[in-house]
């Protein structure tokens, strides 16, 4: 068999276990019982061992030597360049850093979980010291691999292709507007008078909500199942993704909003090309591609008043509440566009959002190339967030630098992703819209040409291209930050 | 390390892979969307792969080696064994034959499902003598590598120690007494006046009755689930018992029995005991004792007049029917112990079934002996319906030799089981019934110390004793007929 036959079937072979593993960690955060988490835990810990032997087998240096050797066509030499790509990822650390790490991250998130609660700087950044010092080891490593710089070599793991430089150049461009986009979005919106929702919202009709939504935004049920979790999540394989929501009962467009971010994630999943199925090549491009399909169907599509015109009536007869004046789509739509600037990342809309992330990029860029350290975290977040939103954190850790998690297991290099996200998403609606009249096929309730567009430009492109190819082919141009700003400012200033 | 230890660590490894096999077949009976199946199964057979190569690695000869010669104390000695049986069943056959019997049996399985429905005996019994042939090839090699008789050591598989002349035995006694007291039973219960309950019984108040008895019934929910499948069955890990049933809502007893049933395989797993867990000597010992524990819930407890008195209350408050004749605890007990000679084994009352399964012992235990032919099957069959039952089967193929799964995937020696278990379940119950007043410990509705006597002496034990070693310790003989023969006559001639 030729060497790039083989990579295929050993690629093919570990994707495999990557099911089972997908399957029962959803299981785990949604199916099993409290009592069952520990033998769950040694069992998906040994299936990680399992995949790292195969991962890291001696003879796949050989195997892709000679594969670059064979005579391979295109696609061939594109599968094999992210086969690469995927091993030297996984198989550049030295066992005993990844081990080490993996140690400093487990002490640090566990510890941060009440750490949090009782707002101790001084215990957690101990702890943030250890996972940034072993970070910072990765990171020269990886940039010596890659030849990238340090923090570039982390970004690299998450957004491929993306630099600090051209993220530099994007993120000062919403510097330059977005505080005071946000000033004039809320002035304008001062005079608003909205009604707030009054549950009970059972969750059965929730649910049922939810999966009508789904159904009219193409998530294919047989391929699918939506369900209960603590934290929303899209997991499973492909060929069946497992979306999640919580419930409240107390406000019904928190799960839904969820359950339709969630969706968008779930149809790029479903619209990956079954042709290069269990391959590298095959899967999403960059975790700012993917964030960008949840943002194109939550921020895009399903937070406009058009799509809130259909989706309120929806609402008002599943929880057979024809007359409730909150439950009008002129009030569900001030509601799903209120825009104010808070403390807390995960409960940001959409036009303050990126001010969090560009905050936490600019900080954990920094520290990973060395140019600051953990003790200088507080008040450089506390002088951020006061430029970007006019907040001050000063002195409450819990709702400022330990209100996440990322950085707790070592990620960094990943909040950029929800921000290019945003941006990605934009510039591919506008791209839409100069093929076809987004606001008169809502209207019609007729959604698929969109998705016919997203599915040949985005998902089933998967890893064929690079990100920059993709945006341009799909959208004529590299990434820019012009037509975030142009949807911010339809949406919240027309 | 000492190799005892190696072999330890090396069992648990493949446990833990076993634990991730086991959630994900659970979850695709009960929960995967159909399109997920064929990556599902691709997945599957992917991690039988990995666990092959663990269980037949060439270096566990010599461990085994090492390990026979180090100190041990009496509970690794016994450990070790199992640990050896355990893995010379898995390495004992040529990987050859064991790809052609699963190909065999996979096409064998496969065109039984339509073939049965034609009732097409031509057709069947061309993949039958197939499968038949390569049984007979598997039982040669595992009979040369452990001394038994070829039909004996395909029925170690399932019920350790059990041999041909022990079952010759106690099917003979059965055979001697079975067909007059069916005979009896019917005649006592011709004049039984019988209401039939009248649907619908929604499937969630029915599953709120089945919740309600497995907590009777001492399942742990930390450490279990119910949910729903086509064919009802116990998965998942001790830890994490996934028992599943089917609702009709014409009648709900067949789900509520199935229920019980579950439960009973769910209690024992989730009782053995931890400190072997993830090890062969931790294993449930036999499908026979296995199937003790399910009948011993169903038909030794919950098929007796007093637990239906608790039952029948709690299913008429369930399902709103406090006047229902129907549901009267007379009524339900008449109609959970009812005994008619069929034709179908799965559908077979507790007085009948045995009469089932002697029928397939005899059959198959001369298929693999060579004595007989597939060819001479339709016959034997109905000889035996028409002796045992009173029921010919000529020329009804698929309510005949055709209606059962087992033999279309090799699954030669297992049928013994179902009724050694029926054995065990009332030899259990009599030991049980020198050490207390059951009928008085269900009166008071205190159930625990009947469990606590099966945990004790059954559950804790797992693999750690023979089975002839369980039963004599636990009810001081080796298993007899007798008490299967005074259960009968007390529940059906009293």
């Amino acid at each position: 068999m030729a060497f790039y036959q083989k990579l295929v079937h050993h690629n093919k072979k570990i994707s495999r276990l990557e099911h089972l593993e997908a399957i029962c960690g959803w299981d785990q955060a949604s199916m099993m019982p409290e009592g069952g988490n520990s033998a769950r835990s040694e069992a998906l810990a040994e299936l990680a061992v399992v995949k790292h032997e195969l991962s890291t087998a001696p003879h796949l240096t050989e195997w892709f030597k000679q594969a670059e050797g064979e005579q391979l066509d295109t696609e061939e030499v594109t599968s094999l360049h992210e086969m690469k790509r995927s091993w030297q990822q996984a198989n550049v650390l030295p066992a005993d850093l990844v081990e080490k790490k993996s140690l400093a991250c487990s002490k640090c998130e566990h510890a941060w979980r009440s750490q949090r609660e009782r707002n101790d700087w001084q215990g957690f950044s101990q702890n943030l010291k250890e996972v940034v010092e072993l970070t910072r080891q990765e990171a020269q490593i990886r940039a010596e691999a890659t030849g990238l710089s340090r923090y570039d070599a982390l970004l690299d793991l998450y957004e491929p292709g993306m630099t600090t430089s051209e993220l530099d150049e994007l993120f000062t461009e919403v510097k330059s507007w977005l505080p005071e986009l946000i000033q004039q979005i809320m002035e304008r919106q001062s005079q608003d008078i909205t009604i707030q929702p009054v549950g009970p919202f059972p969750v059965e009709q929730q649910e049922n909500l939810s999966r009508s939504l789904m159904t009219k935004l193409g998530f294919d049920f047989n391929h699918g199942r939506l369900d209960k979790s603590v934290h929303p999540f899209c997991g499973g394989v492909p060929t069946d993704v497992r979306i999640t929501t919580r419930y409240d009962e107390a406000d019904f467009t928190s799960a839904l909003m969820g359950v339709i971010h969630e969706t968008g994630h779930a149809r790029y999943e479903q619209g990956l090309p079954e042709k290069w199925a269990g391959l590298p090549v095959g899967k999403a491009r960059s975790m700012g591609i993917h964030e960008s399909q949840s943002l194109f169907f939550e921020m895009q599509l399903s937070r406009s008043e058009l799509f809130i015109d259909i989706l309120a009536p929806l609402a008002a007869e599943i929880f057979q509440r024809a007359d409730d004046p909150a439950l009008s789509a002129d009030n569900l739509t001030l509601l799903n566009t209120r825009v104010k600037p808070g403390y807390i990342r995960v409960d940001a809309d959409e036009a303050t959002y990126p001010a969090h992330v560009i905050l936490r990029y600019e900080i954990e860029r920094d520290l990973v190339e060395g140019k600051i350290e953990v003790e200088d975290i507080p008040e450089l977040w506390d002088k951020k967030m006061s430029e970007y939103l006019g907040l001050s954190t000063k002195g409450n850790f819990s709702d400022g630098c330990m209100q996440d998690i990322h950085w707790t297991f070592g990620a960094f290099g990943y909040f950029p992703s929800y921000t290019l996200g945003a941006m990605y998403a934009a510039q591919f609606m506008a791209a839409i819209n100069k093929e076809m009249n987004v606001d008169n096929l809502v209207r019609e309730r007729n959604l698929q040409p969109i998705f016919n567009w997203l599915d040949r430009h985005v998902w089933k492109r998967a890893s064929t291209a690079s990100t920059d190819q993709i945006l341009i082919d799909s959208t004529g141009e590299r990434l820019n930050a012009k037509y975030f700003k142009q949807h911010l400012e339809q949406r919240y200033l027309k």
